[in-house]
């Protein structure tokens, strides 16, 4: 069966036709559960799904933004939960048969945040298997035939086609911007410990909670309403800046990062970028690179291993449960998993602190540009989604946010032969609301007409 | 009834018996149980004991001594695990309703690692509230009117008198050092992140796992077994430094902090310090104090504040998942828990980032000594334990090592009245080793004869 060309669906730009009575969250989950019609047969984005609840939950903040009493401005949107995070009202199962029907009996801190703010949890969206490599069956929205991307697939696929405004998702190497850009939809993976990990199942030292969402105000401002409310990670400073979409604003100066990806990426996705960069400059904005940036020279060398040293640090930091569960029924995780553990247990604590260290001097050596770039940018992935289910794609242009600890945001911008792939904007650590500035400017540049 | 004077037991001090076949992991194991069955009836330190399981694993730990092939220094050691920390094979209840008879059925990393040296989880041993301040009816060994301090109550208590040789606290106030100084067992609270917190209910920014223990050597080859294993926490370097007990250090400098708690301290536990100070500056040792130190002086001055900070960033942190309980019973937490909640649900993420930003600067402040002192001394508490169960005592003397998240170390050298107190000695950041070098010192010129 042919699938419609999927399109996003914006809440935040509903709003004021919620406060003016011209629309409501009743018809906008409406809106939603019509794409999830089309979509949802041959997608396969949800692994639990709530609707009846939904609509008594639209319901009822349809009657707070009649009454001009929103709980916040994210009243009544209807989000998705990656399934590696507890909702209170629904199993968490962590892509995994060793959590099959689990339930938490408690939200996580950015879910009960949500429902703070009058927020519906919809359902529970699709992961791969703990947030890992085995890929649990979703297809991408604009060919069933292509992976949705992964670890966050079912949050990227399921608001790429509008059925949800927003889905959270979660990122330690490229599960965030990589389905985003395959899928489609803004993808935004903030600065380390900005969000609130509290009862998710990714305590990883790069790993970040972020949406993925329709239109940068819409993941702006579901992010900003979530930090508000639970923080972020204990001892890091929460998601910061203006309550509203930061102002765009036009960068001095750009950097441009080919990343370990560039030498394999697609020729097509290649001529995108430098379309996108010869009309950044022409816009009167400097784009420096390797050839001609010290510090961007620098940055790109230690960039080298950056997969090789964040895969390491990431298997040794999930040993623990993954032993725990295998010691339990070995049976109930993947060979992939199990051949990860066996590698990772033979690592000391003498080789993790030598990769540590590694990945700080990364981290200064970007730090270091923060004043010079007021972002840097590259390919969402090497090309569009390739084709299968079995492998989530290629990680390699999304590794270098997540070993930076940088916030990141993949921008929706380029079609190549009517797929989605994403134009990547990186920031400084805790400057979030300043990529976002540069991300509005870049997306009223680089739209097509 | 009258019981007799506690008496710590060392596991360690046995090891070359158990090589030699002169002693047996299963007799030690009889003497615990010997001393549980004298002590455990007044003093209620554990939540959950498994006799049956601990004897077999004691006997098999037994005959890998015999066969000369012990999976570790710590094989066969029975130890208790803090009732915040999950076990496969019991249930780990926090202390609290809201986690009766609940069970997690995985073991914690720091518990996994522990049987992987083949010890012997013998059961769970009583916390506060979720570790906060009401109390579970432990009672001190060494006069059972009063408290054991909390909230690593049961630990501190069963390995004062010697129902156990080690046990896991954890603290992120005063959760550790203080029952340690009042039950008279040594106490390593190590440097933030040295121990792996996975599996543990306590994900606050400056909450470590260490042991309580019956000698130096029992708390360090405890923790650097786990830390062997398990590591530390996401993104820290674990536990690192000889895998036997460090060297004993004579230090060249020693600073005496006063703390905001010196002025409410007790007579006799400050001429007890005087005395052991004198006789450290009679070794040859130089004394450094507020008065002549500018950096001391400094650290003095913004400790005033740690309490205060301390408490409103754990606060702030713990808001989640307390919250989430809270909405679905909050018949289930103590009015104290509420109201503390409460008023931590009214702080933003800026009151929370100002909080960060002042404990930061005390944490300058301290690692500006580190080449300069080799260890702060102060009391372990204001005096010793007092009377009553309600109170876990006053925390004032132990919160700079976790505000500061540096290692320390409570020495049971004091005894007033028949009652044990603690001389403590704060070490500098990632420099553990260090500190059980110099604690070794201070044992031997202090030790009463």
């Amino acid at each position: 069966m042919a699938l419609p060309v999927p399109r996003r669906q914006s809440y935040i730009a509903c709003l004021a036709d919620f406060a003016a009575g011209r629309d409501t969250p009743s018809a906008f989950l409406d809106r939603c559960l019509a794409s999830i019609e089309t979509f949802e047969p041959t997608v396969g984005a949800f692994v639990h799904i709530e609707i009846a609840a939904a609509r008594k939950a639209a319901d009822a903040s349809t009657a707070r933004w009649r009454a001009g009493k929103p709980l916040s401005r994210i009243d009544g949107m209807p989000v998705g939960i990656k399934d590696l995070i507890e909702t209170v009202d629904m199993p968490t199962q962590c892509g995994s048969p060793v959590y099959e029907g689990w339930r938490s009996n408690r939200d996580a801190a950015s879910v009960l945040a949500l429902r703070q703010a009058g927020a519906i949890i919809l359902g529970k969206t699709v992961t791969t298997e703990f947030a890992a490599k085995v890929a649990r069956g979703t297809r991408n929205p604009w060919d069933p035939a292509r992976t949705p991307g992964g670890s966050s697939s079912g949050s990227a696929a399921a608001v790429g086609c509008g059925m949800l405004p927003a889905a959270l998702g979660t990122q330690v190497i490229a599960s965030l911007l990589r389905p985003a850009s395959y899928c489609g939809a803004f993808g935004f993976n903030p600065t380390f410990g900005a969000i609130n990990r509290g009862g998710s199942h990714d305590s990883l030292s790069q790993s970040a909670h972020g949406p993925i969402a329709a239109t940068l105000a819409d993941a702006w401002i579901v992010a900003r309403e979530i930090a508000d409310r639970a923080g972020g990670d204990a001892g890091y400073p929460a998601l910061y800046g203006p309550a509203a979409l930061p102002a765009t604003r036009k960068p001095a100066r750009i950097g441009l990062l080919e990343t370990p990806g560039w030498k394999g990426a697609d020729t097509q996705a290649k001529a995108a970028l430098a379309g996108a960069i010869e009309r950044i400059a022409g816009a009167g904005v400097q784009v420096c690179t390797r050839t001609d940036h010290r510090g961007i020279a620098l940055l790109e060398t230690l960039l080298e291993r950056g997969g090789f040293v964040s895969y390491s640090l990431v298997n040794y930091e999930s040993v623990w449960p993954l032993n725990a569960y295998r010691d339990r029924d070995p049976g109930k995780l993947s060979s992939f998993l199990l051949e990860r553990l066996a590698e990772a247990e033979k690592m000391t604590p003498a080789d993790y602190r030598a990769l540590l260290s590694e990945r700080t001097g990364a981290r200064a050596a970007h730090a270091a540009l923060a004043d010079d770039c007021d972002a840097l940018i590259t390919l969402g992935a090497p090309g569009v989604a390739p084709t299968g289910l079995e492998s989530t794609g290629d990680p390699v242009f999304n590794i270098p946010a997540s070993y930076l600890g940088a916030p990141a945001l993949n921008l929706p911008l380029f079609m190549i032969d009517g797929l989605p792939l994403g134009l990547q904007a990186i920031g400084a650590v805790d400057r979030d609301a300043d990529l976002f500035g540069v991300g509005g400017w870049l997306m009223d540049q680089l739209t097509p007409v």
